[in-house]
């Protein structure tokens, strides 16, 4: 397999089994003095107040109109997809489905993962056939299955008549033809780069080992352990890389998935991407059920078993997963004022 | 026809049009010496910060449940559809399409009309076939084209689930069986009971004349004066009585109504209710096309001038459209925080 981390090197793992092993070579390498909070900041970072980069700047009149165009519907093919649809802020920027649906009902192939610190990971979509929250955002609105639309013209013809106009080009000044499909998503994304949920652990990270009750203490110290953190590493908790899922067996085996998903394979053709899929961060995901690609499994306690079973070779007990979903739970942040909040959008009267 | 009062008093009316004459009649017979502002309170009143009702009181336990659960689609027969999907807070209240879809992409028969002040209406829908929102809700969670759920069992079973039945049994004490779709709906309504959007209006109401523009005060004036005040009126600036669409002209004819509705016929199968419609409250409406219960007209502007045409028999001239307009922009309030603010949802961690 093969295995990119966010800079995009690429790791050629003679046997999947390794991966495991250095987990656990890491976690033997400690020593014995180094307290649980070094070994977590060995590992973790606190997130960072917002996803801001040099191409991608957060300016005020971006942030507004991206907001607007991230709550509004009406510029799908047929009204009834904006962006929000699928990352609802009252289920923590997903939407509580096993499979999405986008325009005129049609089904998404994989889970609508949360839009909150998405701009943190180092590709997005299960896939990571997308390179950029712009990049996904531009994407879905000329997707079949999600806005439908059919091509770049359409849009902008939509989002003039929706009265956006004065405000792409207050949002994009010195572009021609501000208003385009590309200047969506690129809105959308200065938006969606502010959408950070700083959680307890992020207050644990930074000192205070108050943050976390003991029981995600323990927790973290079990996550550590077995190496899930193999995977599920840095500010995201995840989110920085690719790995097969199914380390060890297939994972279909345990999830009950109804179809087989062969992941990054169906976007390489690689047989080394078999089964691989963009290690999800894990921010918020006590509040993101149904699990995994495909939404097969409900519950977070049923995930992590899974996750030791498929990935890890190892039966964890109740108690080691009780401690696990108390320390993910402490990566449950605070939604966003500018995402809890919907904007209200052009009509008639602005 | 027949016209109903928010009392519930009919009053028949052999010609049609002497509604449009009693309209002209009391403004001819307004004393010179009256204001605008007291010609106004005799046909309006000031919103009331909220709509509740002996029957149904708002409680702290019912409000903050009813907000999750209109936020929530889990609930749904496919997951897609919550009260939000349809009466989104950025829009206000609506969804912008000409006929809501709900489960499975089913199409709703009319325009989905703002939960905003709709608590304050005699009865809901357009054809007035819900006694109250409670009756709304709770008959939507039930409706194919809508939640879809097949009966009250499902809607038991799918709360208790979601993890819901700790909260239905605060908010409804004493009840023996406190979830239930008829508690949903109670739920709900007891929230949508708080969803005043007070607007300008009622400042000038309620002695700032400043509160409108010289623009909207003429608008005022031309609203009383050629009797859209007739059916308009009362603290909804409207949703107090039904009347016929097309007093003066069949409405498909200035619509271009694609289906020609047979409104309230529908409901009762009198002849006289043919074409009869719920008379909408035009609170926030320059913030809620497209316009009618067929969603048939686009701009607010040629909603008024279809009004003149096919209510009044009028052509009103555009000076009189545009201060119409504006005078109804001077409806459009803020939204409520507890709406314009999504809840988050009960899920794995609470």
């Amino acid at each position: 397999m093969r295995v990119a981390t966010r800079q995009g090197t690429v790791i050629a793992l003679g046997v999947t089994m390794t991966l495991i092993a250095l987990a656990s070579h890491a976690s033997a390498q400690a020593p014995v003095s180094m307290t649980l909070a070094q070994r977590a900041l060995a590992t973790f970072q606190p997130l960072p107040a917002d996803f801001a980069a040099p191409e991608t700047p957060i300016t005020a009149a971006r942030l507004a109109l991206g907001r607007q165009l991230f709550f509004d519907p009406r510029i799908s093919l047929d009204g009834t997809v904006s962006c929000a649809r699928c990352h609802q802020p009252a289920l923590y920027g997903t939407d509580g489905l096993a499979f999405s649906r986008g325009v005129e009902n049609r089904l998404n192939p994989r889970n609508a993962p949360t839009v909150l610190n998405a701009a943190l990971q180092f590709v997005e979509h299960w896939r990571g056939d997308r390179v950029s929250v712009e990049d996904q955002a531009t994407r879905a609105l000329l997707g079949a299955a999600s806005f439908g639309l059919p091509n770049d013209d359409t849009a902008v013809v939509r989002l003039e008549a929706l009265g956006y106009a004065a405000e792409f080009a207050a949002a994009f000044p010195g572009d021609s033809a501000p208003v385009s499909a590309r200047n969506w998503g690129a809105a959308i994304g200065a938006y969606e780069r502010t959408l950070a949920t700083p959680a307890p652990f992020d207050a644990y990270l930074r000192g205070n080992t108050r943050a976390l009750s003991e029981r995600a203490r323990a927790g973290l110290a079990t996550f550590l352990d077995v190496g899930c953190s193999g995977c599920h590493s840095g500010a995201g908790v995840g989110g920085g890389r690719y790995a097969r899922f199914g380390l060890v067996k297939p994972y279909w085996s345990e999830t009950g998935s109804a179809v087989i998903d062969s992941g990054r394979y169906s976007v390489t053709k690689d047989s080394a991407d078999l089964f691989v899929f963009k290690v999800p961060s894990l921010r918020n995901v006590a509040k993101t059920p149904p699990y995994f690609h495909d939404g097969s499994v409900a519950t977070l306690a049923m995930a992590v078993r899974i996750m030791g079973r498929v990935q890890l070779g190892r039966e964890l007990t109740d108690t080691d997963i009780g401690n696990i979903v108390a320390f993910l739970e402490s990566l449950t942040g605070k939604l966003p004022d500018d995402f809890a909040r919907s904007p209200t959008l052009p009509g008639e009267s602005r």
